[in-house]
């Protein structure tokens, strides 16, 4: 049952070439949360002396943690209104977990979290969007 | 002069992979802004079927834009504190320019903020970034 | 006409009571902002050696002049969904003026802006909010 | 040896009008975190009918709980730089608990969050600020 939803959530979020790109792996899938982790690239690289990840690889991140939190009690990813990031450490290279959460599910607009950590289980990065949760309208036909 | 201050800018945005990524080309150097383009590519996609940007690239222009519109005052770009952005219009696949303008210059830590524009003109994103910009510690030696 | 606008905005400002503690003055209401006045009181004051006021006055000073800066669009205030605040300068003792600036008027939820100023103009705080403005269900009845 | 700070924080913050006026009461204060009460009062409500408090003092209130989150590691309050604020549900009249959070304390600067709630535990609002947490300078003399 959880591997069901862990496997349509993966589908899902793989749809998406950014998300490809991104290379999004579904940990776990909760009720209020999700966990993923994104596999670092060259690309991502903002300072080629110190090698670092570029604060919009960690907003992205923050951002689709937060949006997938819903993806349980949704079941289809919603609309970003806006998104604030925290920047906590450099981010090394290295594979990223990113834990999002649900702050409060809403019938128009939500609020969800995301936290991100390094190889090592360092925070680097943590913030929070406003989600556009209202019901798809009908489909016309 | 101006455009000695353009190509300044240009060559050391570029020094970084995930600018070159980004496609970054420098349209303007102001002294307390910028502007730039963002070329678009297919890995920007996060709707396949609508085909439209993901808010990650969005948040990452946003925040670079802001952050070199100190580039004329601070010879430097400077690490991101916190980011905030607001989502105004699907991005539609096309090329994005980026208007950043400083808000507030400080010893310690500034302000400034960036919008983000599509092909025909539409306003997409904008949003504004806290900056750490306290004086480089001086080389050891 | 434009004095009309102005009465409507100042009446329907000064019917909260918190509105009369912060001594708001409406002094000109534009297509898509606001500009108001609020009178300083000692217990603005958070720190009793320095003299400067709290923060808390000056981010629902940036929510209300944000807010009532849609005020001739819509006819009537809005819910803040959620508020950024970004602090520029010390404020001290004396009256401040807002200014409030729609930033993308929406069907569903809007984003507006506001800049506080002290007595000798300098600029104190600025920061935006996302506002529900979706129109309000009919009376039942 | 607890009481003892608390007693403190409580001393530290009843000094400021502003906190006087908000009622604020210390209720504990941990490690990386407070917690703590305001008093309402009728100038809080910004909608006369419906009653529920203005946005603005729940913004002051994340804000402050936030920023003394810090107090027993700093021994002080520290200068805000920026302020977010998510609202989650209209806040009727009577006192609002506020919990205050570490989120990562830096040497320059620092976020922490807070979250609000009513009288009957319902969640009102949450946020994060950044604070200015850099040693003071050394008195002059």
């Amino acid at each position: 049952m959880s591997d069901d939803i862990l496997e349509k959530a993966q589908a899902s979020i793989t749809r998406a070439p950014y998300h490809q790109w991104l290379g999004l792996k579904v940990i776990a899938v909760h009720d209020d949360g999700i966990e993923l982790t994104a596999t670092w690239r060259e690309e991502w690289v903002v300072n080629p002396e110190r090698r670092y990840t570029h604060g919009g690889i960690l907003a992205a991140l923050v951002d689709l943690a937060a949006d997938w939190a819903m993806f349980k009690k949704l079941g289809r990813p919603v609309p970003t209104i806006d998104l604030r990031v925290d920047y906590h450490a450099a981010a090394m290279p290295g594979d990223i977990t990113a834990k999002g959460k649900v702050v409060r599910q809403g019938g128009q607009f939500s609020c969800a979290e995301a936290y991100l950590y390094g190889k090592d289980g360092k925070l680097l990065a943590s913030g929070r969007g406003t989600y556009f949760t209202a019901p798809p309208p009908p489909p016309k036909g």
